[in-house]
């Protein structure tokens, strides 16, 4: 069988996440259900990374297997036909016998994007997090620097991750500010790291919004990180400001 | 009475345009009906320009006429918490008794959003127009300078405008682009006038976009303009990609 490989982009808004549930909206089960009335067959999709309700993805990877011999490009102009249009296939390609999405995977990047406006934006509604105070953009880039490196990351993960090593390798964390299109100042922290444990960026990202309030300093990520206990750290914040932005993979 | 001026930003997306329409979601009903709601009394809002279904607003004006004792600030913190999440008042002002949303404007400022990409977005969906060719964004700036003055706009105008008067001076007509917080290419058309004809900036645009596909030369504006007739210009673009920036009063 032949080894397709997807790259999908998404609002997540109106989903109850990437992953298969029974009965509910996802978008893994919107595209099984796509790819198996374009190939007239079953199948299983394979996905670099779940996200939660709500999350968005720029770039999202899944892989799938198929006796079709549609081109890739058949297959992306197929399936953006059929899909709703807060699903995009943005790349399509034929992959080795052995990729798997979520195990051939070196590296996944994360964004969360910050909303700093005292009144609420008509648009980014769904794809931000709004706080009304003034935050303090450097101390929170001071702080990323903690992240960077091989480290134990107990202090941000969920509380019942059925995870036993919660070791993970972060290669960049840093902030940007932006001004977008209507105006509004963004603040996106971007993370990179070879895994994620579960909730991780949400919670990496409340803590740094906690020390961008001045409630703790920059300083302190290290002792959140090294506490190895989730109480030390912020508040995970909600899925809407969160994007899988990139799966990398070797070559 | 008091005469109180909102400035509101709005998603149209889900809105039959901003005019009051029996049986319809428009954004007029919703924000009567909600002031209403909060001042106990029947309330009449004067927009400062109509805008037609599923075009936006970043600073749409509208003013009311009431005899609430509530501040500006209690408006407006009343108002946003009662609103759809997709309708927010950006400012609330007493202004003179003589001040009206419609005829005190000197300018009002719109701008038409075009993405140049080979695939659509999840995104940017209900925002923009998308066009999967590469346009000539050079030849586009050019022409928008045979828009400045003041002209006949007979050209641009729907048939059936039952308006006698086609002259409408021009104070800004230029084109910008810009990358968007998720790397998408967007041009910008943003003008300014006194006043608009129905669908005006709508037909400009499709003008603009004929001339950065190639199909005629930059100069070719001047003549469309002198033709005074509707058919020498290219098609309305549709209603997602437009938005109302802003609305400009005396002093």
């Amino acid at each position: 069988m032949r080894n397709i490989k997807l790259v999908i982009e998404y609002d997540g808004t109106d989903y109850h996440g990437w992953q298969l549930q029974p009965g509910l909206k996802t978008i893994q089960g919107i595209l099984e259900s796509r790819l198996s009335t374009i190939t007239k067959a079953d199948v299983t999709l394979y996905g670099a990374g779940r996200t939660d309700a709500g999350v968005h993805a720029l770039g999202q990877v899944a892989n799938f297997r198929t006796d079709s011999r549609m081109t890739p490009e058949e297959f992306m102009m197929a399936l953006n036909s059929i899909l709703p249009g807060d699903i995009v296939i943005k790349h399509v390609q034929e992959v080795e016998e052995d990729f798997h999405a979520r195990y051939s995977a070196v590296s996944r990047t994360y964004r969360y994007t910050i909303l700093s406006e005292k009144t609420p934006s008509a648009f980014l509604r769904n794809y931000v997090y709004q706080v009304t105070y003034s935050i303090d953009v450097d101390s929170m880039a001071d702080s990323c620097k903690a992240l960077l490196g091989t480290h134990d990351f107990s202090s941000f993960a969920s509380t019942g991750d059925p995870v036993r090593d919660f070791t993970r390798t972060v290669t960049y964390a840093g902030i940007q500010q932006q001004v977008s299109s209507i105006q509004h100042r963004l603040i996106h922290f971007q993370i990179e790291a070879n895994a994620f444990l579960r909730c991780m960026v949400r919670a990496i990202a409340g803590t740094l919004l906690e020390i961008g309030k001045g409630k703790m300093p920059p300083e302190k990520m290290r002792d959140i990180m090294e506490a190895r206990d989730r109480r030390a750290a912020g508040p995970n914040l909600p899925g809407k400001g969160l994007y899988l932005v990139k799966v990398d993979y070797p070559e």
